[in-house]
């Protein structure tokens, strides 16, 4: 640990995938691992070839852990598909791609959950054996399926996503409202300084966690700094389908109107120096206005000492 | 085909995994796939890692495919293990080794069955993508655990024989005794002229499928010759734990023990050259020795047309 900076604060972030896992990779270089937590999504969680999949939770896993695939942002660096490719060739679904070493994880969490321990329970054993020292925590330990319902059909989340290239418009995002967080989870949220909203998608990553009763709740009622960092950059999503959504429900593709979509939830907004000085206001709330493009490790220690610092100023005025 | 002698008899063979297999290769070279069925052993069948692992109908599938590992007699040729390495590199049982070939088609079968069709449908839709023309038949689509009860414990049939190398005694083998045969099953035993009984372990691999209702009945009670070719071989087992078995059973390990063992079921016994000259006798049954070690292709071919030619005696002459 370079930096004391951040060594008293308690840090939980709320994070989807690539995104999410860019920040909290940010964050560990900066913020003592027993004060940090990264609350993941697990409403794209979903059930292929018989295993339960978990994109975002292994997505930040990987990351932590030093083994995703820097091209991708998600799988592991050096994936070979030699299973893949025998699925194809026997004619089983072949359109969501698993590799060997992703595999390898699946199963295992397969076995363990099979068992009966709990996915919180798994995730911790898991980031141990991957070395990764701050808490990873899915959201709930129940199944909280995203559904996607388009113009024809009600769609699981990774079939939209992934099966059909987020093609499909959105006509709406469906959560489930019988959720409940893991006691794992709320007091990681009640004992947190600084809430950060890492920049995913809001509707799909972001909205699923809050959904989970009662962490909108907590979130909301509590004396924390809320601080988000706004997806939408330049009027583009960094990466999947913010904007897209964003134009199928009818608001601009602004990073005003990712802080007016979280409206009274936020203390603070971080937005991307892309984006002119000023273009991002609402009432009561701070902004801070920055790069906050973190291809690299080093970025990514910027982005979070950035954040984290605005987090501070944030706190300390309220 | 180069031999015709054959053409004109529906064989049906009950089979375990590698000895099964064997002879199954041999038919498949003299017997008109239309005519031909194996029914193999799926007493061994067992979830692992959330998949249905079924060995010796992978065992026979593989072999007949010409893709089996030659130097085990099971898993696959060109086999890696990447998938493997990984789990055990989590802390996930790793006891079980499962190929990447291996799993490809353990999670096509997975996905398949998870939808809802039958191990027989399954197991169809395999051999056709593996270009195995003969009809290869689960005994039953139900569950048919068999169960190994040792001084201690009581052990499903991969965790003795894996997990445990078959070390632990056997103090009885347990059969579940509500299982029934499939629709495909009973009219291939209907209009079988000849039912052989392959050199797979009499305890463990032929007795779970005679068990399955009313296989053993339509065996014993059908005009079809049936003929068993003996797993003991000069006092031993070619492979596998048969003859500690029967040591452990209080039985000579012999194949006029085996002979014995089967009793009335059958009409003609095959036994190895090893064993001297009439050492198989039992009063009403034919019987036949010759060299049945058949590590190739050829002398798979061999074996399967000396053991025939015998049952178009037996049958004839009943």
């Amino acid at each position: 640990m370079t930096n004391t900076t951040f060594s008293n604060l308690n840090i939980v972030c709320l994070a989807g995938g690539v995104g999410g896992a860019k920040l909290a990779d940010g964050l560990t270089q900066i913020v003592p691992p027993e004060r940090l937590t990264i609350i993941v999504n697990t409403g794209d969680d979903f059930s292929h070839w018989g295993l339960t999949i978990c994109p975002d939770l292994d997505t930040v896993l990987y990351t932590l852990a030093g083994v995703a695939n820097p091209e991708t942002g998600w799988g592991r660096a050096g994936e070979s598909w030699r299973v893949l490719d025998e699925v194809a060739q026997l004619g089983g679904p072949d359109w969501f791609r698993l590799g060997d070493l992703d595999l390898g994880l699946h199963l295992t969490r397969r076995h363990w959950l099979h068992e009966g321990k709990s996915l919180t329970a798994v995730t911790r054993h898991l980031r141990q054996q991957f070395n990764v020292q701050c808490e990873l925590l899915p959201m709930s330990d129940q199944p909280a399926p995203t559904l996607i319902e388009t113009a024809d059909e009600m769609l699981s989340f990774q079939t939209w996503f992934v099966r059909e290239r987020w093609q499909p418009a959105v006509k709406k995002v469906h959560l489930p409202d019988d959720v409940r967080a893991t006691p794992q989870v709320m007091p990681k949220l009640e004992t947190a300084d600084i809430v950060l909203i890492a920049p995913s998608n809001p509707f799909v990553s972001i909205d699923p966690i809050l959904n989970v009763y009662p962490i909108r709740e907590m979130v909301t009622d509590l004396p924390q700094a809320v601080i988000a960092v706004s997806p939408i950059v330049g009027g583009r999503a960094v990466k999947g389908p913010a904007a897209k959504l964003m134009q199928e429900m009818g608001l601009p593709v602004t990073a005003q109107a990712v802080a007016d979509y979280y409206g009274d939830l936020l203390d603070g907004f971080v937005y991307d120096q892309q984006d002119p000085p000023g273009s991002v206001t609402a009432e009561g709330l701070q902004t801070l206005r920055l790069d906050t493009i973190m291809p690299t490790a080093t970025e990514r220690r910027r982005v979070a000492e950035q954040v984290l610092g605005f987090g501070q100023t944030v706190a300390s005025s309220q």
